[in-house]
């Protein structure tokens, strides 16, 4: 299974472009879309939903991460085992959380060129046909090198890293290490935290665990993003 | 076939961790998503539009439903079998009107749970997991049970139920039932009938009985929506 | 493989129901889904990047391709095989540029009619069908015919064509044939030429030439459409 996690809008010709390079290079391979809308020209909170969805630890698949806001410039591309599956996309950090968790990784740059490069569009000219020859077990594309490293970047950021259809704000914080006593705070108001959306109040915000495991901020039948003033980006405070 | 009918909007990391887990559990069952921004919040509005769709009365199929506010509450996980078709999703009305057209229905609760159960995303772990049993003829996932019943619940109601990208407002109201003297309003405005939109002026707005048979208002080459001021729930008014 | 290009948008249950009919009629063909908000409403721009997506050259696909603003009127449902490809839609200009560019190509209408036809709903009730068989060798919905043409139409229309989910915005006009001397301005600005988005300064407009060969105005690292006020259809100058 091919996982695709890009930043390329549901809409738009370019998720069409990238799966029909995938489908001609290898049509025996089934492609899931995992994520499409992951934030652009934000690798560092892309890592993070990349690395939760990351948590079922699954294995056998390619995981194709095209978050590439440096594209046409010199960043590499990259290629990284990381116990048992293959991750392929650009050097700029979008895998630095999943390298962090892995017990065993193994890191390559692409080394193979197509003969014709877009500027723009490494995902369906470069990512994409790699990830098909990984899936069929084809690594003669690859040559050992090491990915850069983000030592900066924090395990578990206390900032929004996504805003979902409904208004519910992920975060990247991961919901079993907050202690009880914890109070979680955004946008100006704390906010309690419930086991699911059923059992808060209607239009009362509250935080819960998510499906990934992340503190996430939510409201019941409403958005919590619009009531708090959420978005990528912005700081949720912790006090003990 | 598996048919997948959401709220979980298009975007989003929903939909592709369903998708891969159907995916892993039934590699061999094509899956199409037949609509995946059924309106949240409401059960009796996408009700309507799950109905609808199933007009084409095929058979065979498994169809994984999931408008799910109630997720992770005391609401049941539901199967149905309907006239050779498979439903699976919340006991919450959402199949209402889908089963007051049976001819031939069985109903059961899912007895089955997963090792790991997350409080909101049901579909991702207890209802697609069953959906891809049942479209390998896997049963012993299921205990027989009633489901809930909503009589209050009109068969036709006179609501906008959805406004597509277009702008265009579907109605819980089947053309076919309406007497030709009968006039549609909405937003204040009397509608005329038409065939299709190639018969209204530009910028007029119009009803005609949309590709699922229902009264649709619209208007050719801009939002009706926007011109009438519809949304989801808003009454429509009928005269003789 | 069967490439869909439709304005259907990317929610809402159309693109489903057509693609339920595909598998069903022909469930061994895979389905890609090339673009699903191509302009609504004017076939004319959709042509374009209908055109600019077929720039890849390849083979023995059908590409099923609904911009239909007048479904439901006299315009007739149309099939050409175009260099090795087949096209199927309706005859309103949307191959007109797939047509100029051809090596070779002949044409049909579509002689076959379903038992049920929506007013509203051909690519699900008549395209899809015929694309479907098509795709499997075979041709008997087809009546030799000659498609409308649309003389007047430029080949490289100095227009926006499609603005993307990050706000760049395609046009027209291919990179390739400009001049170096060529000033492109749009939006009351001369824009700089950049080989791709990491050249330019953050929130500075430039154009570049995108993965389709069309001049692409865009910024780095923020809405160029919203900055300059570009939509489908806005007009773009070039002077020598």
């Amino acid at each position: 299974m091919i996982l695709t996690f890009t930043d390329f809008g549901v809409a738009g010709p370019y998720l069409g472009q990238m799966r029909a390079v995938l489908l001609r290079a290898a049509p025996e391979i089934p492609v899931i879309d995992l994520m499409s809308d992951a934030p652009a020209f934000e690798p560092s909170l892309a890592a993070v939903l990349l690395a939760a969805l990351e948590g079922t630890a699954l294995t056998g698949d390619v995981v194709l991460a095209v978050v590439d806001p440096g594209v046409g410039t010199e960043r590499a591309p990259l290629a990284l085992e990381v116990d048992g599956r293959w991750f392929v996309g650009p050097d700029n950090g979008l895998f630095e959380l999943v390298l962090r968790r892995a017990r065993e990784a193994r890191s390559f740059r692409i080394a193979w060129r197509p003969d014709t490069l877009s500027a723009s569009f490494h995902g369906r000219d470069l990512f994409a046909p790699v990830a098909a020859g990984l899936a069929r077990g084809r690594t003669d594309t690859l040559a050992p090198a090491a990915p850069l490293r983000f030592p900066d970047w924090p395990d578990e950021p206390p900032l929004v890293v996504y805003v979902d259809g409904y208004g519910n704000a992920m975060t990247g914080l991961v919901a079993a290490r907050l202690r009880p006593a914890t109070v979680v705070e955004a946008g100006g108001r704390r906010l309690a935290r419930v086991r699911t959306f059923g059992e808060a109040a209607p239009g009362e915000p509250f935080w819960y665990e998510n499906s990934l495991g992340l503190v996430e901020i939510a409201a019941n039948g409403t958005s919590a993003a619009a009531l708090l003033k959420l978005a990528p980006g912005t700081s949720i405070h912790l006090t003990a």
